[in-house]
């Protein structure tokens, strides 16, 4: 049950409203990593958790995130009201001013309406709470580049308290995923085929335009690793010297 | 610069088809997590990554994931080649059989077309990464709960295969991303504000119908966290006892 | 800025899950008529709103609406939990089972992912007022249809519930409406050209398959109504006449 | 059964092309209150109508729109040539520019793709007529701003023409719908609970940031209306007063 | 401007409703190949065409195919009119059952709502004539699997009869191009570079699962096709080898 | 299974980028008519493909539309790479500089998503064949108004490269259709009903309002063709000299 306080949880002041930031702070208003998105994956999430604890930690952020939709719908509401009446400002986004008589409405800046084809919602807790951290990772960086876009105080005050947040909120996913206590890269109940799992496919080869290497790191060498030149690879240069590969492994993939 | 090899990575055996299960199969084809959706988010990943090595991984998973498609594109057009012309099996995706003549499309088990709304891609590679772990995490799952639909041994047999690979990617994904060498929780160049960032808004309030409560835990006590009564909640505390919050604190946020 | 209460605004208890109907229920999660659109087409207007007092009236409709969504949503939830291991009762809707988990997500009865383009927001209070009535007649009938197809009373007790609430809002909106004293069909400012406002142009005509007649009724005859030939129709004489119309009338529209 | 005649309803002239106003004017040919949503809503509201009179009227309505569409096409048309060879011109809607010659296509002005998502239609005679007042209501109000946004005398005409129709239909959808003596606020069958149907749930309180009031009005007072502070704010006032609400009025929902 | 006459362009009769055959006849109704999307794209390309007398043709066509989407619409709505009160007929599609009380609207058999996106239309009128007479033979087959689904006479009657004259406009489109008097393969005004253009890529190599061959035939050898292995191919083969592929010919390309 | 060369198929070299020429680049990496359209509808035709020689062809050419999304992407991220830190070059496409961080992903000039909904796969082979051909040439255009939209040469050299193989792909397409050896016209197996298949209905008449003439041409005369005066028509006529249409050719039909 929702209750509304006409406050908002962070007072908006600008200065000179300017058109074109407004239309980019729709990405945060009806954007795919906007406070639309990231208020419905953690109410979704919640409403579905059957853990007590983390369900109110999924409720807590989703209801904030409902208060932040409501500051940056204000902020950009004030940007782009001129459009209204100014030609030239409606060039900064024809759909707000003809269809939205300068009024906001849940779009991202490119005039594509909000679809809950953005969310991540499993049903499963802990992959969903991997989701929101990476979730609120994205909001934070596109909360700082609309900071590098505007000279604006007020705007930029506004925008460094909502960019703050997406941080706590990473930090709270991130310790409710470790207190669940699963081993790292267990995801689920059926285990992964021993072997296979530590298995490196080097599916892109040679020197890109720019001198791309074929590299090497920890996410492919050392630990368990093991590296395994591409099947396809593999195919070609047994077709490359007249032979067939054998695949007489016994096993139904090539490698 | 692609090239392909008529061998699938994986040959899929099926016994029976299964019209219902092969309409679920649709979701690794052209749904949400599935292998489309996989291998175009690091594949344009990578085409905007400027880190050489990291780009590489991303080709490489990318690449691979193509081969997943194809595999899972596979298996899904033997359950499904029976609505051809099987009228009771075309209750199983209508689409499928009048549309396409048994044949498989990038749709998912509800029939939507694929969408590239489904992609997480913001050009920062850390963020990036952490797009990806989640993505496979999510990808893990819906695998685990294919297996759990199908008693077809072959069938299993090919998704145990792909369902591991998800947990081969999250671990490089991982390792890629810790190997950057960032502070945890920074992400893009401009900080938190300090103080608010530790701050914990409790949004959500009392007990739930099914005994949910308002619950403490490491997402929100202990270390730096300052646990705060949700803003909204101070201002209705104040409304019912007839005074205005006070606000005095200098700063545009409520609190 | 807003505050949850853990507990629903209406309790729900279920007997017996069904799922085809935890299928239908989604109508009124993530349906084009269902409590989401309803409570962002009420908020974003009201965030639009230059009008203090039906501001509040659109907020306290668009607040209660998520109370709304949490309730249906719940309801829903009870519904289809039981597709996350049953494969028959995943046929009911396997977008559900296999991506879900059997957890909610915000899609409609056919999977279809919840769109902005579902909302009426016109930034002109007097329109927006007229689409918010529309859109409340519309989830009253959609209730009404659900409680036709469900035995369970928990369930038709909660639905009764939130349909009776769509009458409110409609009464409420029209009370809105009509206190704003503008004269009826005035809409915006620039006043709609005389004469040709009262023209009814007949441009179906003839005696339907099923002996739909050619009708007369207060929308076309009586008051200022003035009954057109439609234009097609009269080039159409001309043109079997041998003879062109001579559109003599010095206007560019032609009747 | 359609026929088409080669002469427009209304015959278009334009001055010197504006690609800016023609990208917009795509708002009523491919946009969510556009010619072609007005056609298809009416159309196939017509085709489920077994009322046959008001199934004429939904028909006659239905034609004409379809006759709007290809005047506002026209328009647009005429205004977007200069896109297929003008560099600069084609700033204003790249997408006509590059993926359609010059040419329009059922776009909005923000180049999103036509789509039914934007359609009212539930089956229901007298729903569909009340969606219907409001649609009119919103194409009046846009081609209204279309106006607003252009000095070519010419194009004011045609739209002045358009717009004056809207206001047409919406007269006589109104007459429709009142013609069919169904008593106010009675949809459907099933009647809303006396008692609750009457109260008005204040769930926005408090005075916002911009001095907007807790409102009192004629949809909330006066009347039957029942005015009662949400159920939210009364749980919280008993939980800052430590106690627990009772809910002790053996119903199941709390007030 | 258009006309409506309230006959059916065919009348339709049926004997037993069959709900899931309703379904999918909107693959007919509102679907990607269906009557709404040939009846959009001809009109709209009309409106484009510069050249009258083709113009006439896409208008000719592109008007009866709305008189069929009102034929298939009406058979549709015959087949699914019990979903109003029949919950096991509901099955065969809940979005028509709940939000269309039985009524049909522009959906597919997947209930995906109808989108622009389905239409392909560049302001090049040969280019338009090729794609119109590849989406004539995609409705063709869709009409022949609808047939293949039913055994009601009457409805297979009205299926042939649309099925007819999808080859009918085959037949004018191709026609209508060949008058045109363009060169075969000559596309818009550039040429494409000579011998790049006869080079065939073989990008796919090796054998298959289920023996695919990588098979020569008349797409390319013969005439004057040059079969170049393919870019990638030989770069592996050089990687193999131990060298890297000159690229000396002095170009950007690798082959 | 797909293997993957850093090198690009053709190395891109510009001068100075261009933002807003980027922006209309992105028609060839997630537009309608692109590149990943053109490579998922072969690719995916190819795996629903029985006839093994033709799906060798179907996977040649969606593999090489795989390695030119690549170098068209690498194109267009190189002309949109300024708008991550140029404020007014932001203003090409604000989705890429805030969302994107100046990088690519998979929309159009517009920043729509890419839908599945492009693409045209029906599982019948040669219907599939035609629609690639109709694909292609579609493709040909974009790129020849592309290259008209620039003057960096670098940058038309790739696209003259990728416009050319456009071109082979149509002449490949075109002689596999050929070589089927099917009769003209002839899809399916269900016959056209004979007589009404030669029927031109003249369903728009007139002249229209710049000279448009009702025309005759080979797509209407000669041959087989029997020229209809349309349905609507001749009830229009009847209608308006007083009298009903027999329709007493015992048929369902009126013509």
């Amino acid at each position: 049950m929702y209750h509304h306080i006409k406050q908002l949880m962070y007072t908006v002041r600008i200065g000179q409203p300017d058109p074109h930031f407004g239309n980019m702070l729709l990405e945060q208003f009806g954007g795919a990593n906007g406070e639309l998105a990231a208020a419905m994956q953690y109410s979704v999430q919640g409403l579905n958790c059957d853990d007590p604890e983390r369900k109110d930690l999924l409720m807590d952020v989703g209801t904030e995130e409902l208060s932040h939709l409501e500051v940056v719908g204000t902020l950009a509401r004030m940007h782009l009201k001129p459009l209204k009446n100014d030609r030239k400002a409606a060039h900064a986004d024809p759909l707000i001013a003809i269809a939205g008589g300068g009024g906001v409405n849940l779009y991202n800046s490119a005039g594509d309406a909000w679809t809950a084809d953005y969310l991540k919602i499993t049903g499963e807790l802990d992959v969903d709470l991997r989701s929101n951290i990476a979730a609120e990772a994205r909001a934070k960086i596109v909360y700082e580049r609309l900071i590098d876009f505007t000279d604006d105080q007020g705007t930029i005050d506004a925008l460094q308290f909502l960019m703050t947040r997406e941080i706590t909120h990473m930090k709270a996913f991130t310790a409710a995923l470790e207190s669940m206590g699963k081993p790292t890269f267990s995801i689920g109940k059926i285990p992964p085929t021993p072997g296979l799992v530590d298995q490196y496919f080097n599916d892109s080869t040679g020197v890109g335009d720019r001198g791309e290497p074929d590299a090497r790191g920890p996410w492919n060498e050392g630990g368990d690793w093991e590296m395994v030149t591409a099947p396809a690879f593999q195919e070609l240069e047994s077709a490359s010297a007249g032979t067939r590969a054998p695949g007489s492994n016994g096993g139904s993939r090539r490698h």
